[in-house]
């Protein structure tokens, strides 16, 4: 930070054409760009790190949204956390650390409008680590909080059912259902991760979608299996982050008033058919339940009265959080973006950019 | 009604096999029996017109549902009007006219407690005719009342769409909402049932789903042209008795928090392959909307409060109603029941079975 500014080169990744499925390399342009004075009551951030969501899939398609979609040529757009550099705004001082759209690049230099679309706040690193700003106390722990508890609706002693479990989202859904008094089943991929939700993280069980079929076995359906097994009076709560066959087996164990919380669908974002509709879904009917989708954006004027009550908790020690991160900066992104969509992250998934 | 009790006979229509797809001849048991006297608590009906529902589909199959289905060999279930022929009730008198779970045949006589099980309760002809009981004032109308206004919740200057506009819960529901303030579309099948809807019912417009191309179009897609063309503002509240591919249409004009009731999917119950889910679901967290399913049982102690708004509003000539009467007799009961997966019937379908 002792650089002077016109000596920075700011490493972008930008939106080159738009994916069919999977996102590949010729997706992506690598470019490098002096690093801009901050303009008119603007800000010059140097990013440290980087949210990788799902949700970055649907922004690189053509077409309308919740939110306008990257256009092409653009810096890909991404949340992050970052230490300002200089400053011409009221508010930020150089060495403050800051959360908001920064995209992937190594430097967001903006002029004071577009610091206002970008959602720029002070981060307080007393509530919680860089990471844990990307995670429980950024937008996934937002996601959480609103879609669970003014989505969801659950009541102490319903069952509350959470999909992608040990990721960023439903770490959170499930810790926050706990605390509330829910019994918490999680859907995870792998032994690994399942085991930590249960021991870490106090879930009371979670259903390995990926586990294998016994020797022998002449039926193996893990995940109607195992809510059977762990929803014996039906699921009252059900956040769902992947979509496809697990909703639909999902749907078919809803508790009457059932609240499904529609908050994304991993599954389907890289395919190149048709999304898969839920075919269970007239069970909405039969249970008198309801589906609902939410965008956390719209609860944003709350964002400070959750991160308090969930910061408490990582304090208190009744949240816990993991993080998984990946270190090589901008050039690591678009490899790093597809570990989302195998599973290969465990936890939240954070791209290192640089350090303090 | 002057016949002696012990010489009248019951004929009968009991479910004999439960169908794969659309219903046959050889589902059907045509039965007669001698009509016994009530027996204690109970009452002896003469059945006079029963209701003709798309959810009589749903109660032939096995399995759970709503409702328990209808056993092999038992009479089918079936609401109905008729007339006290003898009563050990107090509160039923001979000659009172009653609603209520009569079944496909002549005669219900029961006893006490199976009384209670059917529901039956007096109706009152100066609120409506015999078959406005059985449409606006019976099921259809209470489960357009308590579905549109519970569930979908429409505000004045909304817009509402309902699919089989023309049908028993369709007709209700337009106008009902029209009565509330809202701009309402209905979508049905034909360009007569439209014509009524707008020109009688008073809907703002109705989309003809069956409409042929016209000649030479390069793209025909009257419901998705209709809804663009007719909801401008989005759909704020729809109204699904068809589900599919009219469900799929209106996921995709949805406005920002619309409410979804899913009320039936006569499309989808003759299916013999997996029932279509909707495939632009996510559509409910693009415009953070919900779809809630709804069984009308579920208001049965606010029905009358329901059955008194709707009487005056047919008194004041606010609403009007359609019943398609088909004479005949329970012989016909198996060939006018799939009129309705059809499209077939033109109002509330109604068969006629005895004259008072």
């Amino acid at each position: 930070m002792t650089s002077p500014l016109s000596t920075l080169v700011n490493h972008q990744v930008r939106l080159a054409s738009r994916p069919v499925g999977l996102p590949t390399a010729e997706n992506w342009h690598f470019g490098t760009e002096a690093v801009a004075e901050p303009g008119d009551g603007g800000v010059l951030v140097k990013t440290l790190a980087l949210s990788l969501d799902p949700a970055m899939r649907g922004w690189m398609n053509e077409g309308k949204s919740y939110i306008p979609p990257v256009g092409l040529g653009e810096v890909m757009r991404a949340g992050g956390v970052g230490v300002v550099l200089a400053s011409r705004r009221p508010g930020f001082a150089v060495g403050d650390f800051v959360g908001g759209g920064l995209g992937v690049q190594e430097y967001f230099s903006a002029a004071g409008d577009e610091v206002g679309r970008s959602g720029l706040a002070k981060i307080d690193l007393r509530l919680g680590t860089l990471t844990q700003w990307l995670n429980v106390l950024g937008m996934p722990g937002m996601t959480a909080y609103f879609g669970l508890l003014d989505v969801g609706q659950p009541q102490p002693g319903q069952t509350v059912v959470v999909s992608g479990a040990a990721g960023a989202v439903g770490q959170t859904v499930g810790q926050l259902a706990k605390i509330k008094g829910c019994r918490v089943v999680g859907i995870a991929g792998g032994p690994a991760k399942c085991e930590w939700v249960v021991r870490e993280l106090g879930f009371d069980a979670c259903i390995d979608y990926k586990a294998p079929a016994p020797a022998g076995a002449a039926h193996w359906d893990p995940v109607k299996d195992g809510l059977r097994a762990h929803c014996p009076k039906g699921v009252d709560v059900y956040f769902d982050n992947v979509g496809g066959d697990i909703l639909d087996a999902v749907l078919a164990r809803l508790a009457r008033g059932a609240r499904i919380v529609i908050c994304g669908a991993i599954s389907q974002y890289n395919a190149t058919t048709a999304v898969q509709g839920p075919k269970n879904y007239l069970s909405l009917l039969v249970h008198r339940a309801r589906m609902q989708g939410m965008v956390v954006f719209d609860y944003a004027e709350r964002y400070p009265q959750a991160v308090a009550e969930l910061a408490g908790y990582l304090k208190d020690g009744r949240m816990k959080s993991r993080e998984d991160v990946v270190e090589g900066g901008v050039a690591a992104f678009p490899e790093a973006l597809n570990r989302l969509f195998s599973g290969g992250n465990f936890g939240k998934l954070v791209l290192q950019v640089a350090r303090v």
